[in-house]
């Protein structure tokens, strides 16, 4: 089989760029190793900056979020026993994100494109990247148990971190990749509970960080900052109940307790693949990058990666020229490393550094009084908080 | 000998208190250890933000500094090979600090207060702190050999960090000293050669932070961030001078090299003592908190603090009512903490730590980048350089 663009993963960014080569006349293949079930129904939280949207609404991919999809203008900052209503959208002249589970954003994507007709191949999983250092890379995949190759001009890896993407770049050696680990994970769960609050809440608790949203008016989900290293087993429903009463209760808002349905324990950890491309080869999403959670920034990040290597390979096939996509890993990694320094900020500022000793735990205190202000310090962290704007990539 | 506040020491702190007090009616008494040539003769970069300027202004004690101060609206900040000028004014609605000697300030207040009649004196040795938590403390001090004590109202302990006033305090074991150390110190030197530029210069290179400012047409003050622990004599002219060049040079923009004339080690560190105040004594200046030196807030913190003070005597003074004396602490630890914050992240993010890995480091000029673009965070690090805006102490 042959293409133009190969692109490895049918997560929201292999997606969102098999729509845009589409609409720009570039011919591609998505691979994709799991099952359609099985991507459809991968549930993460969704949440969309602006510019992740307006992408979205460009290319007619937004019918379903248009509707379904929740403004999230602002949220709930609780420490020292007192709640703190952020107003993101008021600092930041009305810009907000959108809450939209990232699952139905890729059922949606998958949707359209088997209604384009572009081939998207699950139950392909990938098993060598060759030639990416010349003209015509192959794209070696099983699938049905036989061997297959998929020609192309170029590889997109959109397919996560420990993905053959990645991997492939890395055994290069020409690129690095810059890791931070925290010494503390997330507990997440889910609650047959309906949601404390309609807006999103944080707290930074001396205790640790805690975080409250809502995904159904019946259905809570719920992350505790945890020990790195604790195991799902040693939360009993109690425990947890207990620790998110202590961090994020305040005066007159008790929480709504209700049955956990699940539990899992994840690390947090930033990762940086530099440069992001090798030869024919470009990394976009979690495979080029992994921000910590706390700032909801991946799923935004990866699209704009996508958004600049489609316009990179539409300027190719109109003018003949890679200018553009020779430049695209530099033009990523800028936006990267500013969210990759929010994510980690947000991230220190929230959580509870075990270790942290008296002169620490103070400044964290004052920050935290400063950014509920009416300061530069907040309009800073709802400029970022909302969205870097997104930047013409190419002059 | 009696009074209503003996002042401990006859730094700016505990001058411009003595100044306050003697406009607000309030008597008090100023003991210094050193001699009055000692205390005119302890040169220091003064940097006063716009509200300290005021406060000098308010009670008459700004003539000179009206005069012969140097308005400082911005700074170049130089990294990666370029230079970025760094406008505090233009990004603060006007709001600057001024550049004026502190020992010029110093000889200012003195002369003022000798005019004033309020006693000073010098090569007064403060030994004792007595009755701090009863209704008239004493002081006990040594001066030509002899033992005396001042019998007061209050205590305003404005010794520095090493003084008898924050030790007496700290000895009564009702406060905490926070502390934070760096893993690396300043070599500063003055040098007799003209200032290579009009503005302040610093440096945030891969080698090391480096500062270059103007003390006059013929002297220039310049600082290097150098390992901790290593000794003056272990950086004769050639190296400083090679080493100010490779971290603040630019193209087209040599530095103009002099010989060094002094040199010192200093370390940098943070401290916070919390409680500021114990019974009938009240810390100020250094003697309270310590700030790393980057940020130049020193002086205006103490000032700060100082105006507080005297807003709380005069109060105490015309109404018989210790209520705003009583939340001194609070209402000036606030600030306090913010200062420090600030202190320690532009500390951070101007000097190379040893150690840091290549993540660290993209974070760090990531950061920089953001800061000299037309963001909030720039906005926010102008608003935080010019000082923040003083607050209505007490309502």
């Amino acid at each position: 089989m042959r293409t133009t663009v190969g692109i490895v993963g049918a997560g929201p960014a292999g997606l969102l760029l098999a729509r845009l080569l589409r609409r720009a006349g570039v011919d591609c293949v998505v691979l994709e190793a799991r099952s359609r079930a099985g991507v459809e129904g991968r549930q993460r939280a969704g949440v969309l900056e602006q510019g992740a949207v307006e992408a979205l609404r460009a290319c007619g991919a937004a019918g379903r979020l248009d509707v379904d999809g929740v403004l999230h203008e602002g949220f709930e900052l609780r420490f020292g026993g007192r709640a703190h209503r952020f107003d993101v959208a008021g600092r930041t002249g009305g810009r907000a994100t959108t809450l939209y589970p990232q699952h139905e954003l890729v059922k949606d994507l998958i949707a359209l494109q088997l209604a384009d007709g572009v081939p998207l191949l699950f139950g392909a999983r990938v098993t060598a990247l060759e030639g990416l250092d010349g003209g015509r890379p192959v794209i070696r995949y099983l699938r049905d148990g036989a061997e297959h190759a998929l020609e192309c001009a170029y590889v997109a890896g959109c397919d996560g971190a420990d993905g053959a993407a990645r991997r492939a770049l890395l055994a290069t050696g020409t690129a690095r990749l810059h890791r931070r680990g925290y010494p503390y994970a997330w507990l997440g769960v889910s609650a047959e509970a309906p949601p404390s609050a309609d807006e999103l809440l944080l707290a930074a608790h001396d205790r640790g960080f805690a975080l409250h949203g809502m995904r159904s008016p019946t259905l809570s989900r719920l992350y505790l900052q945890v020990p790195a290293g604790t195991e799902p087993d040693d939360w009993p429903e109690d425990r947890i109940w207990a620790e998110l009463e202590a961090r994020l209760t305040v005066a007159d808002r008790p929480l709504s307790p209700g049955p956990i349905s699940d539990r899992c324990v994840f690390p947090l950890r930033g990762e940086v693949v530099e440069p992001m491309r090798y030869g024919r080869l470009l990394l976009a999403g979690d495979a080029a990058h992994v921000v910590p959670p706390t700032a909801a920034k991946g799923l935004s990040l990866a699209f704009s990666d996508v958004v600049t290597m489609a316009r990179g390979f539409a300027h190719w096939r109109r003018n003949g020229s890679a200018a553009l996509l020779d430049r695209y890993s530099d033009h990523c990694l800028r936006r990267v490393w500013q969210v990759q320094y929010f994510a980690h900020a947000m991230t220190t500022l929230l959580h509870a550094a075990p270790g942290a000793d008296a002169y620490e735990r103070r400044l964290r205190a004052s920050r935290l009084d400063r950014l509920v202000g009416p300061t530069a310090a907040a309009a800073e962290f709802a400029e970022n908080y909302a969205g870097l704007p997104t930047e013409v990539p190419f002059v």
